[in-house]
Formats: C-alpha cells, sequence, structure tokens
C-alpha cells in the first residue's frame, strides 16, 4: 500500500485559492461584495482576480514576490487576497494603523516589489516610502530602485477622488488584465501565501509566513468552529490586515457568502450596513462592542432576528461586556488565536447543557477561550520551565501552547525567533492559562511583554526602546494598565537624568508623550506616564515588572473605586501599599 | 520565506486520529456510543481504543497490517476505526451481504492478519476461512499459517451469546489492554487507513486504498457539506463498511456526536432509536426510506421536530421518494459518490432561493447530484474520448471526472487498474452526467458495468463471470433493469448450448438463478434471465448492451404502465419496437 504514489488526481496541494474557483462555478451569480452602490458577483470576483493576477504578472510579479496593501476592508483588498497568491505571489496586508516608520520598515524588511495603497492612506504611504529612500543605505545608492516598490493607488471603487501616488491605479490593473488567465496549480502546499507582521514580544516587527496549507486548513477550521453554513452575509467589522481577516477573506468565498465591505466601523456604517444587508455574521475585537453599544439613537438600527453571529477574539471580553452585547440581537462567539496562529486557535464552543444556566453563568463560560480548532492537533498549558503538563483543576497555571498544521511557517528571515517559538516540537504562544476539569482553556494573563489595546497587539520593549531614545530618560519601562475602552493601554514608568540645575522635575508627562507621538504609532503611545527616582529591579539589575503592573492595575482600580465603600477597597490594599511604599 | 522548513509544530500529520483525542479532552463525558442498553463516553471510547490498539500491538499487527472486520453497526466495528490505525495497521471493513466466496478472496488479497467476527457471521466466516485453506496453494502449505488470519469473535456486548470461533473474543482484548498505550504520531499522512473493497467494473473486487490524509479531509468536507454542528446524535444506518460509513465513523467523533449503533436495520429499529434517542442525524441508500414508508403502524414512531436530517447517496434517490419520505419527518439532503472518492464527492447543496419553489421542483432540483465537496479540488465532465469539457448546459453527456486530495491512494496491488483510473491527472468515475448551467452536476448514467441494487454496487462483469461458468451457457450479458424497491437490480440476458437433441428449451429461468445463487452473493443474483439465441453484437463482434439495457428498461416500464392509457405507452414504443425485433 506505501508503493501507492501520489498523482495529480489524488494530491492536490491545499489552497484556499480553490475557494474561489469552486464559488465562481456553483454560485456564479450569488453576491460575493457589497461596498456601498458597488456590487459584484462570484463569477465577477472570479473574473477581476484573474484579470489582476495576470496584471501582477505582467509587472513581473513572480513566486514568492511580496505584494504590499495599506487599505480599508474595501473590494480591492479582498480582491487581493486571491489575485496576489493566484500569480504566485505573498501578500503582506499592512496595518493602517501603524506609523509611517514601522510601515517603511515593513516595506524594507519585506522586500515588497509592488505597494497597493488606498487613496485615504497616499500622505501615511508617502511619508513611509520618503523615509525607506532616505534610509537605504549610500552603497545601495545605484541599485535603490529596486528597493522602491512600484506604488499603485487604490480609489474609491464607489465614489472616485482622482488621488494618486504615480502612474498607476487599481481599477486600471483589474480591467487590463486578462480574465481568462490561468494561474496554473500551486506547486507545492506549503509554499508561502501571506506574509503579515505582528509586534509580538520583541521590537521590530516580525514578519509571520502562511503557508496554503496552513491557510487552507484554517480556514475550514474556522467555518466549522463557528458553524457557519451556506450563504453567510458577512459584515466586514474585522480588518483584513488582521491575519486576513481571520481566514474569512477565503472562508466566505468558500461558503459563497456576500462580503459586505466597511470602509470605517463607526457605529453607524455597521447597525446601517447590518439592517439594509441582513447581515449574518462579523468578527470583531471586543472594542467594537463599546461601538456598538455606545451608538446614540440615530445611529442605531434595530437588528432584525435571527441575531447576528458575532466571532470576537484578540482580547478577552469581560463577561459583562457579553452580557451586555447580547440582547441588542448579537450572539457572541468567544475564539483565542494569535498572528502565528493563523488567527483563532481556540474556540469556545458552546454546549448544549449550559443553555438553561442564568444568563451570568452562560457569559462566564463564553468568556473562557475554549478549546483547540478542529484543524489544530493539539493544544496544553506547561510549566515553561519543565515542558511538563500542568493538572487540568482550573487552577494550575503554565505556558499555552499549540501545535499544528494551521500554524505558521515561521518568521521571514529570523531563524532564531523561529527555532525560538518551535521549541519542543510546540509553539510557545508566551500566553498564560489554566485548564478547567471539562478541558476548556482560560487565558490567566497574556504574554507579559504584549500590551493588547483595542485589539491591536503593542510590544512593550518597542516603546520602551523609544522611550529610551530621549535624551533625558535613564530608565523605562512600559506595562499594560487597565483601561474601560480599550481593555488595556500602555502605561510607562520612567526615572529621569538630572539637568544642569540638578533637577529632574523641569520635564513633564507631556513632554514624553509628545516626544512618543511623533517616534510611535499614536495607538502604542502611553496613557500615563510615572515618574520614579529609580525602578525597582532585582538583585541581577532586571527591572521588576511585575511590581509595576501591579501598580499600574491600581491606577485604574483606584479611580474606578472612587465611589465604592471602603471594604471594597481593602480588596485592593495590597497595591496601595506597594504603591505608597515605591512611589515617587 | 522558502527556507522556512517544516517542524514537529508546524506540520503534523493530518489524519482522523486526533479527532477521537480531541473529542475525549473536550467532549470527555458526552455519551459516545448507544447500542441498546450499552452506554460510553468518549472518555472511555478513547480508553477503550487505546486498550485495543495496544492489544493489536502485542498480537504483532505493526505499520501496514491489514486488519479485517466483518461485523454489523455495533460499537466494535466503530471503535476499530480508530483502534486499527492507532496500532499503525489499516482497517478493512468487509461487506456482510458478501458470499463467502468473495469475503474468502478479500481476505487472501488483502493478506490480512487478524479477522474480526461479529458472532452473526460466525457461520459465514467459518465458510470462508474453509475456502482460503483449501484455495491455499499446496507450495504454501509450509507457510500456510500465516495465510490464515488470527480470528477474533466480536460477541453481542449488549446481551452476549457465547458463541466463539477459536480462542479470542473481542472484549477481552480490550479488557487485557493498555489504557494508556501511546500511539506515537502518523509518519506520513499519505500512510494507509482503511482497505474498502469495492465491485466496482470488473469481476474482482479492487482494494481501494485510502490515506490519513484523505480521510481526514473528506471528514472534514461531509461535515461541511451537510453542515452538520456540533453534538449531533447520529443514527447508524449506514452500514460502516460503505466506505467508512461515509467518513462518519470519524466525523462523529470531530463532531462530539452519539452513535446510536443498530444491529439491523428494520423500520422497528429504527423508528425506535431514532425516537427513544432524539436522532439529528443519518446516512443512508434510498433502499432505506423504502423501509421507513413501508413501516406498519405498530412500527412507526411520531419524529418529534426539528427534522431528522438525511444524507443518501449510492444511487440516484427518484423525486417522487424524496418528496414522500420528508412529510414524515425527515430533511433530505443529497450527494453522489464511490468508494474511490471516499464516499460522496458531490453534495446537492441546498440554495436559500429555492425555498419558495412548489415541493416537486424542490424534489427535482434535489435529486441533482450536486456540487464538489470543499476538498475535492475539482470535478467536471468530459467527453470521454477527447476529454474536452463539455458544455454547462444541463444537456450535453459526458464522463464524471475528479481531482482532489479527498481521493484514494489507488488500488492495492493493482497498479494497471490504478494507472487506468487515474487518467490525464483526473479519476474516470465512468459515470455519465451532464453539468447544468448553474453548476450542479446531474448523473444521466452511471458505470455502464455497475448495477446499483439497494445501495450495493453490483459488478455486471462479475455476474457475467459466473453465468459464462455454467456448463450450458455460451454468452452472456447482465444489464441493470429498474425495480421498485431497489432502484435497479441485475437482468442477464443469455444463448444457451443445444443439448443433445439439439433443444435449447430444457433450460429454465429458475435452473440460471439457482446456479447464480450458488456462486454469487444473493443480492448480485439476476432478478430475471432471458433467453435469446443469439445476443446482438457490433460489427467488432462486442456485446451491444446498449440495446439490452433498453430493453431491460422496458421490461418495468411495460408492467408499470398496465394501468396508463395508450398515449403514455407510445412514449415507450421505440424499446418496444426493438424488443419486438431482437427477442426470441
Amino acid at each position: 500500500m506505501e508503493n501507492l504514489s501520489k498523482c495529480e488526481a489524488n494530491y492536490v496541494p491545499l489552497t484556499p485559492l480553490t475557494f474561489l474557483k469552486r464559488a465562481a462555478s456553483i454560485y456564479a451569480n450569488r453576491t460575493s461584495i457589497i461596498y456601498e452602490g458597488t456590487r459584484f458577483t462570484w463569477r465577477q470576483t472570479y473574473d477581476r482576480c484573474r484579470r489582476l493576477a495576470s496584471s501582477l504578472r505582467s509587472l513581473n510579479v513572480v513566486k514568492n514576490t511580496v505584494v504590499s496593501v495599506l487599505a480599508p476592508n474595501v473590494p480591492a483588498t479582498y480582491e487581493m487576497h486571491f489575485a496576489v497568491p493566484m500569480a504566485g505571489a505573498v501578500l503582506n496586508t499592512i496595518n493602517s494603523r501603524l506609523d509611517s516608520k514601522t510601515i517603511a520598515t515593513i516595506l524594507r524588511h519585506s522586500e515588497a516589489k509592488v505597494f497597493f495603497v488606498d487613496y485615504q492612506f497616499v500622505p501615511l504611504a508617502r511619508e513611509a516610502l520618503k523615509l525607506l529612500m532616505e534610509d537605504s543605505p549610500e552603497s545601495c545608492l545605484v541599485a535603490a530602485e529596486s528597493l522602491i516598490p512600484l506604488v499603485i493607488v487604490i480609489d474609491d471603487i464607489d465614489s472616485p477622488t482622482g488621488v494618486r501616488l504615480g502612474e498607476l491605479e487599481y481599477e486600471q490593473m483589474v480591467q487590463m488584465g486578462n480574465p481568462r488567465f490561468e494561474s496554473g496549480e500551486i506547486e507545492d502546499e506549503w509554499d508561502p501565501i501571506a506574509l503579515n507582521y505582528t509586534s509580538g514580544t520583541t521590537s521590530e516587527p516580525k514578519g509571520v509566513v502562511y503557508s496554503h496549507r496552513g491557510a487552507y486548513l484554517s480556514t475550514l477550521s474556522l467555518i466549522l468552529g463557528w458553524e457557519m453554513g451556506t450563504e453567510p452575509v458577512y459584515l466586514w467589522s474585522l480588518p483584513m490586515f488582521h491575519c486576513n481577516g481571520w481566514t474569512f477573506t477565503w472562508g466566505t468565498a468558500a461558503r459563497g457568502g456576500t462580503n459586505v465591505c466597511l470602509r470605517h466601523t463607526t457605529a453607524y456604517d455597521m447597525y446601517r450596513n447590518i439592517f439594509l444587508h441582513k447581515v449574518t455574521h462579523m468578527c470583531c475585537a471586543p472594542i467594537i462592542f463599546n461601538i456598538l453599544l455606545e451608538a446614540k439613537p440615530h445611529e442605531r438600527q434595530q437588528i432584525p432576528s435571527p441575531p447576528v453571529q458575532i466571532l470576537t477574539g484578540g482580547a478577552p471580553p469581560p463577561a459583562t461586556l457579553l452580557e451586555k452585547i447580547e440582547p441588542l440581537g448579537f450572539r457572541v462567539t468567544h475564539a483565542y488565536g494569535l498572528t502565528e496562529a493563523t488567527g483563532p486557535a481556540l474556540v469556545c464552543e458552546w454546549q448544549s447543557k449550559w443553555n438553561d444556566l442564568p444568563r451570568h453563568d452562560q457569559s462566564k463560560l463564553k468568556s473562557r477561550q475554549g478549546v483547540t480548532i478542529l484543524t489544530l492537533a493539539d493544544v496544553d498549558v506547561k510549566d515553561s520551565e519543565t515542558m511538563v503538563s500542568v493538572p487540568r483543576d482550573g487552577k494550575s497555571i503554565g505556558e499555552i501552547v499549540l501545535r499544528g498544521s494551521s500554524l505558521m511557517k515561521g518568521y521571514f528571515k529570523d531563524e532564531n525567533a523561529t527555532a525560538k517559538a518551535f521549541k519542543d516540537g510546540w509553539f510557545q504562544t508566551g500566553d498564560v492559562g489554566v485548564i478547567h476539569p471539562d478541558g476548556y482553556l482560560e487565558i490567566k494573563d497574556r504574554s507579559k511583554d504584549v500590551i493588547i489595546s483595542g485589539g491591536e497587539n503593542i510590544s512593550s520593549v518597542e516603546v520602551e526602546n523609544i522611550l529610551y531614545k530621549h535624551p533625558r530618560i535613564l530608565e523605562a519601562a512600559v506595562v499594560a494598565m487597565p483601561h474601560p475602552r480599550w481593555g488595556e493601554s500602555p502605561c510607562a514608568f520612567v526615572s529621569v537624568k538630572k539637568n544642569r540645575n540638578g533637577k529632574t522635575d523641569d520635564i513633564k508627562e507631556a513632554d514624553i508623550i509628545a516626544f512618543c507621538r511623533k517616534n510611535l504609532s499614536h495607538f502604542m503611545v502611553p496613557k500615563k506616564v510615572e515618574f520614579w527616582p529609580e525602578l525597582p529591579k532585582t538583585s541581577t539589575g532586571k527591572i521588576q515588572k511585575f511590581q509595576l503592573r501591579a501598580i499600574a492595575k491600581s491606577f485604574v482600580l483606584k479611580e474606578s473605586n472612587n465611589q465604592i465603600n471602603k471594604k471594597a477597597n481593602k480588596d485592593h490594599q495590597p497595591h496601595e501599599q506597594i504603591l505608597s511604599l515605591s512611589r515617587l
């Protein structure tokens, strides 16, 4: 039986590209994309993607060429999820909340040959390109041109603006292409399909590479885990630049769904589109719940039944938030994931026996991270030192580790980080959690060096590196501080050098924040800066961040506890004590 | 990005075995199996499978060893779907409707080392083993023992009978085993997991080999295609020996479902189990519809809502049958497949726009074979000669061809048949169909050499070979004849040698049928034998089966048209003409 060899008929490389071809064949006349007044069918989407792929080929985009895109959730971003790999290339969607410097770093590191830019982000892209050119080492000046990607602007397809950056425009590229273009088969399912930069735990963004196989398997898993049937109407409230929209860019094609594209995730736009197009499914970070909950009466619409299915993740949703959002006509499924896992790796699969519990208990169960998606071979919680599994008692804490074919290939051009991430046959998430006796996993602490603010990862190391660049800063440590709106936000603890008068009090919080705003993406800027004569350290000289974290936690607790009675305040006394002992 | 290599963490071989481990972890206390008074949970099922796997290992069952099983849909058959591959071996489920001779052929061809036999089939197995021993060539006598598999009886777990065949018994094997047995990882997802013999188009049954990868992908596809959510209650009305229960042996574990096992598919047993255990899903050939429809009042139970989902296939269900079965509380999804495709390859995916059509139009749409399951890369209908795709007009006829990773590895020990089946990068089904403009495929004629009777494939060539062994038969041709209950049944056309008196009329239909019953599995025996002086042939001497098929069709048409007016009869005149021209 072993000598039965693979052949073209029975061993076809797994790739999400088959989903589009299939959709064009069997859902040909179903609506694939709605964006304001613009609509396409699956047959049209397939044609447009083939056209764009052929145009890319004529621009010398070949196998493993990186094609970057900086755009909101418009039809072009969706189409590129198929067109770019159809041309054999690798799609790199860039987080549009990043600053020009980080974007320049990504363009340089990825060696992108083509850079698609939505008209709205032309100023940001122009700035990034300028930095990219300035930073090119002189020795490269002759070859400098090859370091600068070809720029193609994506004008608004529904209401063109005429904004340009260079000669080429997206729609023109599509129209020029050949709708009968045949991409040929993917040679190997291990070939890369996407490159997604994550702020992870280090200062430089790391390039997470997905294979066709991994993307394919993750897509199937998430459809299964969320039980998304055929013909969903999917609202693009989750940025496609987050793990390729948690694979639903490909998943809606697999299900013959309709993609409702959104330029802005305002309450008005979301409610309007949900109502107009009878949205059935959407994904988002919990921050979007706040936007939906805080909508003004004129921004709201009645959600028709059945409820809109929401898959949420990126940050653990507080049980209280779950309790508030569901009565508005939403039904939440909670997932946990990370860029390295191609989006969600765990889904809090609902059990029918929970149906009869009170709503609050249900929300508590739902706020747990859950169980592995089907294509992940295994999850475990291990002692980071010994790599021994912790008992499944809902109490024993350890590091969450994953393994399975839906994980990333590794970090682009970073062998060390790749080797470190894949240790002893497991991927180390850096997140800390427990396993309950029923097999459901719950996160107790995200990776110590990552702050999750409004669904975006912030590397504390990256922020600290910028702080250290300030001429007056001696020591800096950045930790997560609870934030009622963003979940967490960065809080900086710094000690400063004395000025010529031997004073330190001439430098203020506002100065440091302004300095950060100049040098960091705005969402990464510390919301609070604390001045200390010296930061607490271990005997070996390491800053004791756990102390700072406890203090940062107390800031918000203190504020929110102002109106609470003494007894409740007592619960937080330990933090207060640390505070009074260590503060300036 | 190419130099990012696979590692144990991110490239885990795809295998359905992960579904059981996952089920044991996250659905630990959910009921996995119900069989009369016996119940297991997923934790217990995992333990029992590990025990059995370790016992198999101690019997020297190693990688690629074939383990055969002849049993109805009892818990043991289900457990072996995991235990056998956990031991590294290949599961061979044998169709219990076969005769002892064919079973002996399968045991010999598969080189099975272990043979599990349900107590009910001990007489059949004993007969097969006897034939196996008799047929062993003399030169092998010394090594004869190795040709005879180790026999293990499966006694009824719910009401033990004490019937034995040799020393070993299934439950004892389970109890002896180690519940902490670790099977270790599958080395290669291309490794074989199952071996299923099919009567296909030739006289000898062919051994279809599935890989772990193919089984895994097919399982995911069918859950997706049928939209089977978590916690299904699945009734085993489809034999597990048919393509491993169309992969739902593995699929129910993936979904944390409950397997309701059935020894007999009588109307009484099916209704009783559906009602008692609130069955949500079941698969079956359309013949089961008849059993359910013809149930006597005391055998019936009211089906509670929501309706029981039925996935049907194996033979095209007539639209009229669909119309009758659904009002009883069932909802039918129609699939098309074959053993080589690991069960269903196409599913008639329902489109919401069909909801408003009259029931009869719905049934007509539903009786089409549909669209590819997600893990099948492609389907096409091609001219068999030129291999050019036919137009999608619902009229142009061609051969249905498939490609994708859910197809078989090939035929065991049959390179020629494997090479012939995989032609030009496609698997040739031998079935004839059209593609409608909406992308849905409809079968117009099953493979010319296969007769599907009550969901079982019958090879016309196999029946012909037996007929040719009759001393008086000169020529024989077997074709499908429509049958109101079984869908199709075999009809034989023969010409016979003259006896010493120069006569042919001394040999009767009953003689031929009796001869066939002695030499064939009973379901393969022709229901009708027609005597002709000579069979119609082409100029090259090939029997013109298309003529015989038309005639066989008219037999039933004639009968059913007895009460119909002349005008309707006129529609069938062409057949009548052929009949009168060519018959004796």
